[in-house]
């Protein structure tokens, strides 16, 4: 059976396998405080390009952007997102349960426009009562979003001068990161997201390590006791180590980038033989995710050979479905799948 | 250097990280819902005893903590635990930020006295004026405590009445349980635990696992909708198998005892050198933590050839310090040591 | 200048002042543990219908929503509410403070109707991610609602109808019930809504208290510990009697809904007169709030006599304006109004 | 009966409902932006002697304390308190419901001793886990405290010099702020309180008004966005003049000093007859509340007269009683009450 499910069906990449299995009878302190974390936040610094940021390590991204945001708002605050963003929706309520409103934003396949952000705020504060309303404290996005969409350098920007305009930070959910530095077009870099942001982690569940994000706060007065508030959150890993020995792992060598770019390249195949077969994209997504409305006939003959989501019905004949590659996904498997739609 | 400063200073048992690695290719659902983490969730059940038992795994002691308590307690009800308890002390306020008060009892090294629970309840609702205070809604204890002490059947047995006369439950925190069962006297099996905690904890992160708690809701009642609980404090796991995957390979073969009975061994032996050497351990453990008051410069000349912990000065002269061995503990280290104090 | 901004922005009606002074140097115990509360709180029992009703007295709006829910919903769920509901808007976020957040609805002139209710419920869990979401464990709407529409009793019966066959409680905020009471053409009564509703309260102090709510849960068993849950949220009034008091005075005779009517009257004779100058209500409000789209220079006019609150441009030369009348409104202060819009 | 079981067991001081009467029937706008509000924030601000002190008006006393100590913290933070503080005891866990941890001090007679304060910071600190644990954030006292004692201005400054060395703020809960004021021996104003401490209230509810609490805010920078603060907790009173109102009344004239110089000229005639009679006072307490311990028989004797609170058995035939007087005890109760005393 192929999985194209989602990006975090297998483990993590042989070479982090690799790191982790040469290392394990080694002792060190915990918490993070070992070499290996202190190597891997410099090698975290060095590709951002920001020498002075903040980073740790954390184990999956609900908590990381239920930590960070904790961090960064004051009690009077929200956070902007897209309503269809991940905070927004499939969070189980972390944000609130932190006591932080999730302000929503319109969408357009994921993304959030730096109109309706500036729109947002300016009507906000001419409410004569916005003092009974919960302030704009943040902005949030995902790079690429919960569609598969990427914010290009330009749109970025843009969001970015609208908040800094306001004083209110942009943090980025850089949960599939890889994936979007790898994406068809993107004309940005990981040096360009961490000189925008204020915020923001880079992906390793589901980019290649087993578990992990790298938190990055650029301004690092921006949250303050990092360290006790990830601990507060049930975030602070005993085992630090583990999360820096991956990190430098999919650091080096620009293998971060490279498992992106494998993944990448195979769902724009997927993409271009559903196109063949008379399968449009119904999002014009250039990361690893595809979306398609597909006959449901079709869609019961390719689930014989393959695992993957179906987002509901599109009318009466049709639904629509979502094709995910990884690191992990191989040739063979999307030749295999390939084959199967086009019998 | 040997490391003596705790059980999470290596990786996890090579039988662990074999299975992983085995494993490592496969794709699989996430969240805990592949076959690997049903499988283990019966494991526990059958190891636990308790057929009905709710089982979700979690990746560290803190998070599991604060989402177990957060759900079982009432909005009006804080916790009971001892003064020198985990969630009193170290977990940088993660129970009061889901909004909760922990509600302190004196210790004796680590433990608290059933009469000590039974007249707080007792007095607590002998005042006129308690529905002004947090009502006591759950006890909290550590099996081994922070003090590496243990209860016996009989004083599980006692907390456990006294918190069921009183209707609120019992709930253990069992990050080291492996050397609690392991413990030199210990007179109850995993099986007791269970029947006698409403809700506890299998630690895995410092009992062998590369990371991982197994949490037991042995009245599934007792907390209502724990997935999606664990999910909003961030603590479910998108690659679930993992917990699972480490889960079985612990608890198959007797192998989670044998690991504790390796480090309740060297520990004891840890123990005796002292004793011979003109240091009574200060705390009666049975466990894999020892303490001691030794010379400065006796800690000195230790550290020279061991990591182990600082305590604190003990007058002008000696101080405090903790060993700890583990399932990564070598004799090899445990006989060097030994002779580097007997030097 | 005559006020037509709020039915908050005068003090007490004369009886409820009268009362108070009257008791002012009694000595009583506090906390609502008097005789008058007592006497009060039965009262409200009695006018509502259920004998077994808990009936608790809280200061102000805001925090008797958030007290109510905070204690109705379990840690996992959300609160059901029109987008245009007080609590989604205008409470600064306070039900998200205490953890919960607020689902919204869409609403039509502030009503929200059993068809999405049910619409909601319903796709929620046909979502089988739905326990990565925030579950629906309640409904909040408000009667009459912030647009001064009213629900019949037929879509209230409805509302609870949803509610109840997918077992979440409703909740009514009644800050002005009085003047849904005496709405034209309302065919409810007081004990209607204790009977559909699982939880609700009735509105003092936009409806001739100084100030004050009664918050009765007609299903005792729906929030534990009440009493305490009150002083945990700082709602609990040291010197209780006061709202006792108040609500003795506001519930006898009949005078609760008279006080309704007269505000309701003179809200229909301003709605009449605004017809016969051609600007027809905005919004069909049977109650004590009107809604018009004034051009310009009009509501200039009329700001010379009166002030109202002015709610947005409507195009280039006109815009919205509200009209609240209350208990406190003279015949005289509408009359004089009137002529000034004739002038 | 006489009232001595606190002091707020009777309404308002007459001059306060004369002045809420005569305006009762006024219309202003609402949530303290009113002339009334405004006037009496000027007031207080002149009567602390801080001209840019930041001053809103709540309801109540933990309604306060909760509000404002939140929006001090952090966070990562706690709130440093005597273990009989009220935030402590008797507040429900508010303080935990908005996520803080109280850090509790051994007290004296309710004070905590600035050695305590210095000896806690710097422990913690120097604790190398320091990282794991709660954050000492912020110092809460109580002027007078719940055993009736009071700082003196070389107390206070000591306290004040501690906390700003390590730079953290003094809070100082002044609920029974007049009974300070007029204490027996009092070395300290109104000013000297409003110049050490970074954030106060000055009591209304149990010195003299119907309720309401005046807070303090002398650095305002302190607390971002308070007023939406206030509104969050819902704290915000929809008719905010009606403490304005109260405080003005309260403010002009030395009206507060006054009524607090009675109370506690009234409470020394108690002790001094209490001693006469055998019994000294338990606590040295130069306010309104004094403590005593007396035989059973006595205590049923007086309690015939007079009403007041039982605090727990004092061994088999003594018990402990509190005596409370206030601003409308009077001076014929206290003779009566004598009398009864002596007979």
């Amino acid at each position: 059976m192929i999985f194209l499910n989602s990006d975090y069906t297998a483990g993590a990449h042989p070479d982090v396998m690799e790191r982790l299995l040469a290392t394990n009878l080694e002792h060190t302190v915990g918490y993070g405080l070992d070499p290996y974390s202190v190597e891997a936040r410099n090698m975290v610094r060095s590709a951002c390009g920001v020498g002075e940021a903040e980073v740790i390590f954390l184990v999956g991204g609900t908590q990381t952007n239920a930590t960070a945001i904790d961090g960064i708002l004051r009690h009077h605050e929200g956070v902007l997102a897209a309503d269809s963003g991940h905070i927004a929706v499939h969070e189980a309520g972390a944000i609130e349960a932190s006591g932080h409103k999730v302000l929503t934003l319109p969408h357009n396949d994921g993304k959030v426009a730096a109109e309706d952000v500036e729109r947002y705020i300016t009507s906000f504060y001419a409410d004569q009562t916005y003092e009974h309303m919960v302030a704009p404290g943040m902005l949030y996005i995902s790079q690429p979003t919960e569609y598969g969409t990427i914010y290009s350098r330009a749109e970025l920007e843009a969001l970015g001068e609208v908040c800094h305009r306001h004083d209110i930070p942009l943090y980025i959910d850089g949960a599939r990161m890889a994936y979007a530095l790898a994406a068809e077009g993107a004309d940005f870099t990981l040096e360009d997201i961490a000189h925008i942001a204020d915020c923001f982690y880079i992906g390793g569940t589901k980019c290649g390590a087993l578990f992990g994000e790298a938190l990055v706060v650029t301004k690092p007065s921006l949250i303050k006791a990092l360290f006790s508030l990830v601990k507060q959150h049930g975030a602070l890993l005993a085992k630090g180590r583990l999360l820096g020995l991956q990190f430098m792992t999919l650091l080096e060598d620009g293998r971060y980038e490279r498992l992106g770019r494998h993944a990448v390249t195979l769902a724009l195949r997927l993409r271009e033989a559903f196109a063949e077969a008379g399968y449009a994209a119904v999002v014009a997504s250039p990361t690893n995710q595809q979306f398609f409305h597909l006959p449901n006939e079709l869609i019961d003959r390719l689930h014989k050979v393959a695992s993957f989501d179906y987002w509901g019905p599109r009318g009466a004949t049709h639904s629509t479905v979502r094709l995910v590659t990884s690191w992990a996904t191989t040739t063979e498997d999307v030749d295999e799948f390939i084959r199967a739609l086009r019998a």
